[in-house]
């Protein structure tokens, strides 16, 4: 079943629907759409390596410039320099199929080319939402927008919806994984701030699955973000993840998060040729650290307002960048993640706007995983739960169309068409009889009563009807099935590590 | 100039910007995409030609089934069976090219494969803005919405955009004309409501334009809609603007308006199946009146709601039949018209998700033109001055996307990649300075201010900021320079005519 329905549900105790598409495994059915001509990404690319090998990135982890000497960069200070040959070597090593696990089979997700999964924002220190305002996150915030996510079948990944605030950082690692194995059957993210809050995770989701550890390193159980410090600086902790989760066995998410004319050129292919660069350096450190390790190209470049410095998203520059970025992806090979977003400070029509310009870019750049695809304010100051249910039209109407529509000659209707006269009407026809319970996409929150009908019932717009999906969701959410052993285990490991004092993030 | 900078300008009194970008001009850049095999649309186009030649179209019109008998068709009583040699001759026989003229060449308007035209939502009844609500359209509101209409070089053409209920129905035609002739310069449309007020709307165009009889028929000054009423019926109005069209060189846009489910067959390939044998009917007849008359082929079909029947649009089905329409379009050749929409009652977050998601099904279909691109609420029923130009935000993005971004080896940038350290930033770089004024696009009603100053200035949403910016276009409005003796003898000839009796239209 999917959520979707059951949000409609609490609302209206419509009966559920005989309509049934699977929502889980999308393949991407557009055409990839190129920004610059074959030869200029080449030239791109080739940049991407020049700056690599003459400028060099700044590594500031002792033990990340080690791997980078080992295999045979040239190490001036911190700047790491590195040539083409390793980054060969690491694009040839890197797997271009990933499984990841979720806790059941069908949750997994496979990353490669051409297949296509959706989060929700991510790493928002605010929540919003009508009934309770604009507040700092909490844990319950994080607790209830996992709710959410699990309800979906479209959104594919449990990402860091909200930052829970109100936990302190040294505890907050353990908190935010809690919530996800408990609340959650879809494959977990984990933050990179530091060895000790990877390993907790690493541990906690290792024993919650059930797992050896040698089963846990051998497929990719969880996953984290690993953002570049533009322009050209790997920090510590960013370094120390991809080291640990290589070795592991676990995914790591490369995204450059580059905004052209701030921390990266004012243009496309001047951001793109610097995005590109940092991507390659830490695919390479990834790949040093562990040949075969699971890893995911990532871009998440958009542009400023260069009156304000202010970020924004939905741009014409920030589709054409992920063009750009789906060629590179396609020119390497690798499974890749891109962004989409908004900058508006409320759920409106500027709201709408950006966040769905930004996913065609995404889908028309063929991004394997495509981030922030709902919910995602002020530029990711803050997460809304009305703009998830609203932006989860968007996503369930594209998988709709992953699905594909049949043309068979039943389907062309001869016989329908004889049926009904002219000026007629095909509701009583006997091909709509046949159909008309799963032929359509119900929505979500889409309300097509007419005026009339829709004063009447209190001229309730999209937001507020948002509200009262989330609140259904939240007001009567299950987790899926899982042994409570399990579940006291948790709790006792975070008891018993919040009694050693926790692990305070590392930077 | 733009005028979503002249809508900026009148708002917050910001310096014109010194981006420059042809939004008149603009070439699709998505590439198609198909949402069925091409030996199933061989087999739809087949299947549409069995309807047309076996089961006929009903024509009410005596003189338009004389058309199609000398023609070939066999007639029994209404029903009229085109063979297939006659549509193949007809398709043989319209222009794949027509160049529509506006009042100046800079506002022409070329229709064919791979161009791209915009127009705000047309026919609604009913206009609404947050000033003062929700009334039937008037021929004050229709002046206005052509004012705004005129101020976007990224709307192409005007329509209808609102019925002037106002005037009484024999006077109409010639105040909707009036007001499209001297409020815009780009290219009107015309009713095809009988004889009598076509005739009125081709000599008031012929003669504001300053054209003799026979400059005027050479081109294309003006535009009509043919909606076929479907299943499988031509009316009188309709096949007689078809034919007075056709005979003057003006230009008919046929658009079967199909409801998957209700006029057509609940399958997206029965009701292409149907709009596609509807739209060869017409162009077949369009054909017979004058061979090589400019024609272009139409569609719009979405789906509607089988628990109440209330049309639905921006819905995947909606999506799907817009792409079936391009194959279809790009098989027979032919310049072609597809449409956007939504159901929403306001301008919420489905109305804009709903507006754009059918957006996207025009773009990736390829459409020549799109109509109900901007403005189109309650399925047509209202327009929304704010809607539009929340709408036009997305139509500037994709017009931005249109004219292609540059890669050469200068946005590259090396240099400055070179000039800017690690963790540096570009906004002083030489690269970004000589570029930052123009870079990017600069937002109609897009506000990317952060929470606080956002809420400092009142926490305006997009709407009301919309309504700002309509009301300074509307209060500020400069119509195109014009003759003032055509404009004399404009209202000279609306006044004698009145004085005759108008013209009633037919039915």
């Amino acid at each position: 079943m999917s959520a979707g329905r059951r949000g409609r549900r609490a609302r209206t105790e419509a009966p559920a629907s005989a309509r049934k598409v699977d929502y889980r495994n999308l393949r991407n059915p557009f055409p990839p759409m190129a920004a610059f001509s074959e030869d200029r990404i080449e030239a791109l690319h080739e940049a991407s390596l020049s700056v690599l090998e003459e400028l060099g990135i700044k590594v500031l982890h002792p033990g990340a410039r080690d791997l980078y000497r080992q295999g045979g960069a040239r190490i001036d200070g911190e700047m790491v320099h590195i040539g083409r040959e390793m980054v060969e070597a690491a694009l040839a090593s890197a797997p271009k199929s990933i499984r990841m696990r979720g806790a059941v089979p069908d949750r997994d997700v496979v990353l490669e080319l051409g297949r296509m999964a959706f989060q929700p924002g991510a790493g928002c220190p605010h929540a919003t939402d009508l009934a309770r305002g604009r507040r700092p996150g909490t844990i319950a915030d994080f607790r209830e927008l996992v709710q959410i996510t699990q309800s979906f079948d479209v959104l594919h990944m449990v990402p860091p919806l909200v930052e829970a605030q109100d936990v302190p950082m040294h505890l907050r690692h353990m908190a935010m994984t809690e919530v996800e194995l408990t609340q959650s059957d879809k494959v977990p993210f984990l933050y990179s701030r530091g060895t000790p809050q990877v390993m907790d995770g690493f541990e906690m989701i290792r024993d919650f699955r059930g797992l050896s550890d040698a089963e846990f390193r051998a497929q990719s159980w969880c996953y984290t973000i690993i953002n570049t410090n533009s322009p050209r600086t790997i920090d510590m902790p960013m370094a120390q993840g991809l080291i640990d989760f290589a070795r592991h066995g676990q995914m790591a998410i490369i995204t450059p998060f580059t905004l052209m004319g701030a921390m990266a050129p004012v243009t496309v292919a001047g951001a793109m040729t610097l995005s590109h660069a940092e991507a390659l350096a830490a695919i390479t450190l990834s790949q040093l650290a562990q040949p075969g390790a699971p890893v995911c190209y990532g871009t998440f470049t958009s542009n400023v307002d260069m009156k304000s410095g202010a970020p924004a998203f939905g741009t014409p520059e920030h589709f054409t960048a992920s063009l750009v970025a789906g060629q590179l992806a396609r020119r390497i090979g690798l499974p890749w993640r891109c962004a989409g977003g908004s900058a508006a400070n409320i759920n409106d029509a500027q709201a709408a706007n950006e966040t769905q310009f930004g996913l065609w870019g995404c889908l028309l750049a063929g991004a394997t995983v495509t981030i922030h695809a709902a919910g995602w304010l002020e530029g990711g100051l803050t997460v809304s739960y009305e703009k998830i249910i609203t932006d989860l039209e968007v996503l369930q109407m594209v998988a709709e169309l992953c699905a594909g529509t049949p043309a068979t000659d039943a389907d062309i209707a001869l016989d329908a068409l004889r049926e009904v006269p002219p000026m007629g009407h095909f509701f009583g026809a006997a091909h709509t009889m046949a159909r008309y319970q799963t032929q359509f996409y119900e929505p979500l929150v889409g309300d097509w009563s007419n005026f009339g009908q829709w004063s009447e019932r209190g001229a309730v717009d999209a937001n507020h009807r948002a509200t009262g999906i989330w609140r259904g969701i939240v007001d009567n959410f299950e987790p899926p099935p899982m042994d409570p052993d399990r579940v006291a285990a948790l709790q006792d490991f975070i008891a018993r590590r919040t009694a050693e004092g926790g692990a305070p993030p590392e930077s």
